[in-house]
């Protein structure tokens, strides 16, 4: 694929801007670490691997060693990817010459099977700020078994791996720690860094600010959801039905709604809380179509998360109307339980709500009309052009996964931090993947895993939000972000999600 | 509703720039005016209407009367909507600072029941360069019973209007022709005056170089294809069927593909001129997702016209597969026919698709994995931020639409021609509506009606198209256009669809 657009040839010519501090790269040396609090129970799982905390000063310029690192991306696309692999390329370069990188193809599977490329400036050089992780593929398998694991270990030890990067989410960053601690056990000198990835923006903490991905995905959604919120006011007829990308966490869909002003934006973690049932929920949107219609507004915006299902107390596949049991048989499994991983929620809502608001047309309590569109925002966000935060954010990623290299440091995850602040003035570091972790059942067991950030119903950015939603129910207050713009006045070009804005207050 | 997102009000400061013709508006007269042909049918419908040409000259100043002009959108959205009206006001400001602008609400229905609001600076303020048709609504009402002409005709009376302008697609445009024949006969002094819109692109003549929101529709969506084609060849593992606007002509389909260069991409046109059965077109898919199979292809990018059931031969109801009749029973007229246009055509063709890959893989015949995801590029490609091409042109439009009614012309579109030239030598005029007609059976009756411009099968997109679609099936060639630009490099934010470049070749 030769690249004809005249974006995709503009990106490809501009080097993100570095944070001062990475500027300075060959002469950082680690800053005294101190112990994180990890529970006994997670450092059981873990004893080869430490749990202390990362960060980085200016000292003497440092003499660096050659280094051969492997990379890999794992689960889904998220944009800015290809940024973290040639920031590593170049920062293992400026720090030696002779490094080398090695991609693993495929995801996991490639680092299983020994499939892998070398890679090279005039290779990079067609990635540079463009969107996909197509250099070298993903993949979702799961490094699980002994013998995969083994396998893993004969591969990077015959090509002398000194590092390997692994770009992706919670599960894959929990996989990261295993291998570290596999490496250590087994006197293998690769260190294993993971890089915060998910466009969902689940996977935060105290020190990781953002995932990258989240701000272009969720500007990508807001910019779409913005022109479907403008057709609702011109044509005045629709009810748009949007369901966006989570299928854990609602970030995203809170992150859409406080740019958007939706009519409704339903939020699962609050309806955990809240307990609501699926009649709750039906009768809440129909709420709000009676409500409007009786101002004469025939039409709407309402933002689902895709997850949404697997909140709803007490959802079973007989509580469904019985119309609806027979359309959805197909998605009752053997226990007679609901396979709502299978439904397309922003559908299946619809189909309920239609049959509630024919119901009340009858019994005369609806008069308006109710004409429903379902609209997914999904897989356009994945792999679009990163913005300049995400595109900056990557570069910055790759070169700290270096620095970390270089320290032998392993079971860390890179930083980028003071994400709100100008690029010069972003910080670095490094937390051990252990201190991510919670304990957690998975297929029976109980196993430490990397915690997913659900959307916190006491943060400012849900408090706000909760503040206005009332106001934008029956006032229409749409906003239209548009489409991401790469050039023009900084505030256009560098603005920032309010999810990382609220958090950082 | 507040602007508070940056690139709304960037947008709303930036006049857009205007041909140099129209920058000395106040001295252009008609030039002398030849008569088009008309088929004496057609004209026997429009007794009073002129087929004559019209272009403008620059001439003496003259001297501009006070205007009071109407003005509607019809239809569904198009980008730049707003500023046809904002640049029919600033038009008519120049030529009289006391002439008074009117805009009828929800579409023609405002026209009827005489619901309207008046027109000034301070509200128009706030669309300049924005996407949508909010300031009015739009709507879908024709006006065709005797009473309704009965109607308008008063009540454009009753508002002493000099002008009427109807911004709209072929029908709503050969409506504004009856309207201009009814004010004709029954001498009330309204000049109708239509402009071209629809994101179809259909609306397209020899004079019509193309209507406006195919630009920003075509963009925005192979914007979103593009993100999804990255998406394809990074997770290697969906066939994404992507169903493109356009019920009746496949203008944006073929644009789209010729800007991304899909795996496949259905024009409607071809299928019928080659009388393609369900059968053949379900085997052509077949055969791609086999063929790709079998270099270890398991993804890949199919577009879809919406309207594509309407042109496979043959299509009924009884030549579906059994599980398949039962699925699709709700769209089973009476006589036993398929109500085609209330299906999913992305998703109807996967289920079809479906049913022969599981076939074939019993068979083994087939040795790949089919996992398909139904996308739809729609709704969101109406109401954007008008690309600057659609900004320009349809503030252009506005301008013309001015003219002309201070020429006293009614029955006429208005025209911006050399659109592949710098805005500054685009040029103006004139074409009465009668010449778009041919005769059609409507409901029965053989009427006439403004043609829709379909893809010339014979035309040079189409040609290169076909001539690179083979090499696309196998070698992945996916471009990544990017979303719209309104700052950078004019070839970035400037550059033209294909449609309207290889047409004016």
């Amino acid at each position: 694929m030769k690249a004809d657009c005249i974006l995709q040839k503009l990106r490809l010519k501009e080097i993100p801007t570095l944070p001062r501090i990475l500027e300075k790269l060959n002469k950082l040396t680690i800053k005294a670490l101190s112990d994180l609090s990890v529970s006994d129970e997670i450092k059981s799982f873990f004893p080869n691997l430490t749990q202390k905390t990362v960060s980085f000063v200016e000292g003497e310029k440092g003499m660096h060693q050659k280094k051969r690192v492997g990379v890999l991306f794992s689960g889904g696309q998220a944009a800015g990817g290809h940024n973290v692999i040639i920031g590593l390329f170049d920062a293992l370069k400026k720090l030696h010459p002779d490094s080398e990188l090695f991609g693993f193809l495929g995801g996991p599977s490639g680092l299983i099977k020994n499939q892998f490329i070398q890679l090279d400036k005039g290779l990079l050089s067609n990635y540079l700020n463009q969107g996909g992780f197509d250099l070298l593929g993903s993949g979702r398998t799961k490094i699980s078994k002994e013998e995969q694991f083994v396998a893993v270990g004969k591969n990077v030890k015959e090509l002398k791996l000194d590092g390997l990067v692994i770009i992706g989410g919670d599960d894959s960053n929990t996989n990261a720690a295993f291998l570290a601690e596999y490496f250590s056990l087994k006197k293998i000198n690769t260190a294993v860094i993971g890089i915060p990835k998910t466009i969902d923006g689940d996977l935060k903490t105290d020190s990781i600010e953002i995932s990258f991905g989240f701000d272009t995905a969720s500007k990508t959604y807001s910019d779409i959801i913005g022109n479907i919120a403008r057709d609702a006011i011109s044509a005045k007829k629709y009810y748009y039905f949007v369901k966006l990308m989570g299928r854990t966490a609602s970030h995203i869909t809170l992150e859409c709604a406080a740019q958007v002003h939706p009519n409704m934006a339903i939020i699962s973690e609050e309806v955990k809380q809240e307990k609501k049932t699926l009649r709750s929920l039906i009768e809440e949107i129909c709420e709000l179509i009676r409500s409007r219609a009786s101002l004469g507004l025939d039409y709407g915006l309402i933002l689902i998360p895709e997850g949404l299902l697997e909140f709803i107390h007490d959802l079973s596949y007989s509580s469904l109307p019985t119309h609806l049991q027979t359309q959805f048989l197909e998605f009752r499994d053997p226990h007679g339980n609901l396979e709502v991983s299978k439904i397309d929620t922003e559908r299946f809502l619809i189909e309920l709500v239609k049959i509630e608001i024919d119901k009340q047309k009858i019994e005369g309590s609806f008069k308006g009309t109710f004409s429903p569109q379902p609209i997914f925002c999904g897989y356009e966000g994945r792999s679009c052009f990163p913005s300049l935060f995400d595109a900056k954010y990557t570069y910055a990623l790759g070169h700290v996964a270096s620095l970390l290299i270089h320290e032998n440091l392993t079971g860390y995850m890179a930083l980028v931090k003071d994400l709100t602040k100008n690029v010069e003035n972003w910080q670095i570091g490094a937390v051990p993947l252990l201190s991510l972790m919670h304990m957690e059942m998975r297929q029976g067991q109980l196993r430490p895993v990397i915690k997913k950030a659900m959307v916190d119903l006491n943060g400012s950015l849900f408090q706000k939000f909760k503040e206005k939603r009332n106001e934008w129910k029956l006032k229409d207050d749409y906003q239209f972000k548009g489409p991401i713009q790469f050039y023009g006045p900084a505030e256009l070009t560098d603005n920032l999600t309010l999810t990382l804005l609220e958090d950082k207050k």
